[in-house]
């Protein structure tokens, strides 16, 4: 089961040959310099970049609505308004978790994305049904992508009764984090709110994501008491916070020594490079005080936001772009973010470009990784394992 | 000369039929309504949402990079850099704004783009080397694309002596427009640049267009005295602000006080949706004061910046998702500001998908007006006064 894929381009614009052998890198060579293995099936990789996998570090796979009706968007401006609707609406609308969980999974495969974490909705409306879909969907892919599920508590974790003892339910179904919500703002009681999280994961020894759309000094506040709940439970590097938008509002000598103590709590961030707030979480702030920082698409169109096409070299553009990216090696930072550092978040084994790890990577037709991102949306070749398994923006299953 | 479209989406989701003949729309009817002409040419809109030609109200033809080698950015973080990397390297590199212009062009009109402003260099250093090959470009294209030019003295007006001499020449050489640069920040003399300014407006009778990059107060005090320069000299309605950015970062109501003195000076403004700001102009703040407001691509993949694919769709979206847009009808108010709002800051006679006037138009496969600007980027055909011009991608020259 040998085959050699030659003539690609890897991140230091030199082309190589590659020997992929039961599904992992064997021999990664300058081009020319590889053993000749008459064997082999030979590929021409055309000179294309070769990437390492996608990793989607923050998404929502219970609420797309990809492939459905289009969702006629006339909400007003409030986050409790989006809630709402999307909890009483599910039904109405005939969201089925399963179906729509497997769309975007291969949306993502086919855009070279095989790993994500994806928090699931759990409410008192809902039950379970969300988190049910999504893990029969999860089990169906499992093969060729890696899913990780956060129990969400979207409407409210202590302020709506009955959300505590479904949490427990889905960790013991299979949800892998404990998640959270805005504490203050939504749950309208940050030490209740992020104590319930702490006393989840402690007793059922799962890591914490939680939505963080706090801003300015009430998302500081909490932000303080969530890392001092990390540290005091001792779940140093278990601990992540999506979006922080909070870090992009305060003046920077707040926001550097909020690093600081996220940096000493082990605490990773997900960003998506979202447009609508006055600014996100500076990456390279977050990077140089040591802090893992991770791209994620969060909504595809769904009940909350009409964009997303499930693209992470999209995002990587958005989250670039948002940051003030123009340089080449800042460009490659953007890619970095999601794909390596996702990597990490997730734990994921054998992953990236080098001998011995499993031979799963995409093909795009791109100059450099800085074009690559700059130039955002293209067509690539997805490989699982060192076979192909999307092309042209199809998942072959 | 007669052609029938029919099965085609119009904005308000109804499908209708359309009769072209001698290159306008002769009859727009609800689908089966319109009168048998049987010597017409048939051709099958399939549902296909049926668009008015985007306009690109804010574009430097003669910066592009498309299709040359890959530009490595490793420039600091200073527009004074920029400014000075790009007027000593356009030789370096070859950049032809002849060549460049045609690329963006036919690039834009692949997208449906059939009308645009255009920035052009006017510095010491390269002369009017770029204005020369942009004007060439222009007269090659005429007869299906319709180009407005600024004299855009980009390395500085008063600051730089020489430069004023070089407008007046590009003035009387086809330049439709006088442009000028942060008065302020970059030509460190707001009374005298825009003295500058207004004074070559007033003796060749020109309209202007001033980048206005200047933050908070700093650019609130300019647009104070552009507006009153505006007024002194007659030019209400003939005076654009590109980017305008302070208006995005002063609080609520003293940008509001400036939105009033915009439309009391009828000055209209153009807006790219910026992600490296922390806030852009607020369109419907402006709309609503009676300011029009359009949209620009601004850089496509030149020494500025890496990004930009010409498409006024993308750029719609990007509008569109800075503001904050969900709803369905925000969504279609960015896509106007990207086609209407630019045809109205052009004059552009014959403009819109109404009978007797010119059949151009676009054609895309999209549910409606929303999902065309949230999904972003996707393939059309275009035409123009009613003859495929473009299709997946591609100029039919």
């Amino acid at each position: 089961m040998e085959k050699i894929i030659y003539n690609v381009t890897l991140a230091d614009g030199i082309r190589y040959d590659l020997l992929l052998r039961n599904g992992q890198f064997a021999a990664i060579a300058k081009t020319g310099k590889l053993e000749n293995s008459s064997t082999a099936e030979h590929m021409d990789g055309t000179g294309c970049l070769l990437l390492p996998p996608l990793v989607d570090a923050h998404a929502h796979l219970d609420k797309t609505m990809l492939g459905m009706k289009w969702f006629h968007n006339n909400l007003g401006p409030l986050l409790s308004e989006r809630i709402a609707n999307e909890r009483e609406s599910r039904r109405k609308v005939g969201l089925d978790s399963c179906i729509q969980a497997g769309k975007l999974i291969e949306r993502s495969i086919s855009m070279g994305t095989l790993a994500m974490r994806s928090h699931v909705d759990i409410d008192t409306a809902n039950g379970l049904s969300c988190l049910e879909g999504v893990l029969e969907a999860r089990e169906r892919y499992r093969d060729c992508f890696y899913t990780e599920l956060v129990a969400f508590p979207q409407s409210g974790l202590v302020s709506r009764p009955g959300t505590i003892e479904l949490m427990e339910e889905a960790l013991r179904l299979g949800a892998d984090l404990v998640g959270g919500i805005d504490p203050a703002a939504v749950d309208r009681d940050p030490k209740g709110s992020i104590g319930a999280i702490f006393s989840l994961a402690e007793h059922f020894d799962k890591g914490v994501d939680i939505h963080l759309h706090e801003p300015g000094e009430l998302g500081a506040f909490t932000m303080e008491l969530i890392a001092d709940h990390t540290i005091a439970s001792g779940l140093q590097g278990r601990v992540t916070l999506s979006h922080a938008f909070c870090l992009g509002s305060l003046e920077e000598r707040r926001a550097n020594a909020l690093t600081e103590l996220l940096s000493d709590a082990g605490i990773q961030i997900t960003t998506g490079g979202q447009a609508y707030v006055p600014a996100v979480p500076s990456v390279k702030q977050l990077l140089n005080a040591g802090v893992n920082v991770c791209g994620g698409n969060d909504n595809v169109r769904d009940m909350w936001s009409p964009y997303g096409t499930g693209d992470m070299i999209e995002r990587a553009q958005l989250i670039a772009m948002r940051n003030g990216f123009r340089r080449d090696e800042d460009l490659e930072l953007a890619l970095k973010i999601c794909t390596e550092n996702g990597a990490k978040l997730l734990q994921l084994e054998g992953y990236g470009i080098s001998e011995d790890n499993s031979a799963d990577f995409l093909l795009v037709r791109a100059d450099n990784i800085a074009e690559c991102v700059a130039a955002g949306p293209r067509e690539r070749q997805v490989f699982k394992a060192g076979v192909l398994i999307a092309e042209n923006g199809k998942y072959l299953s």
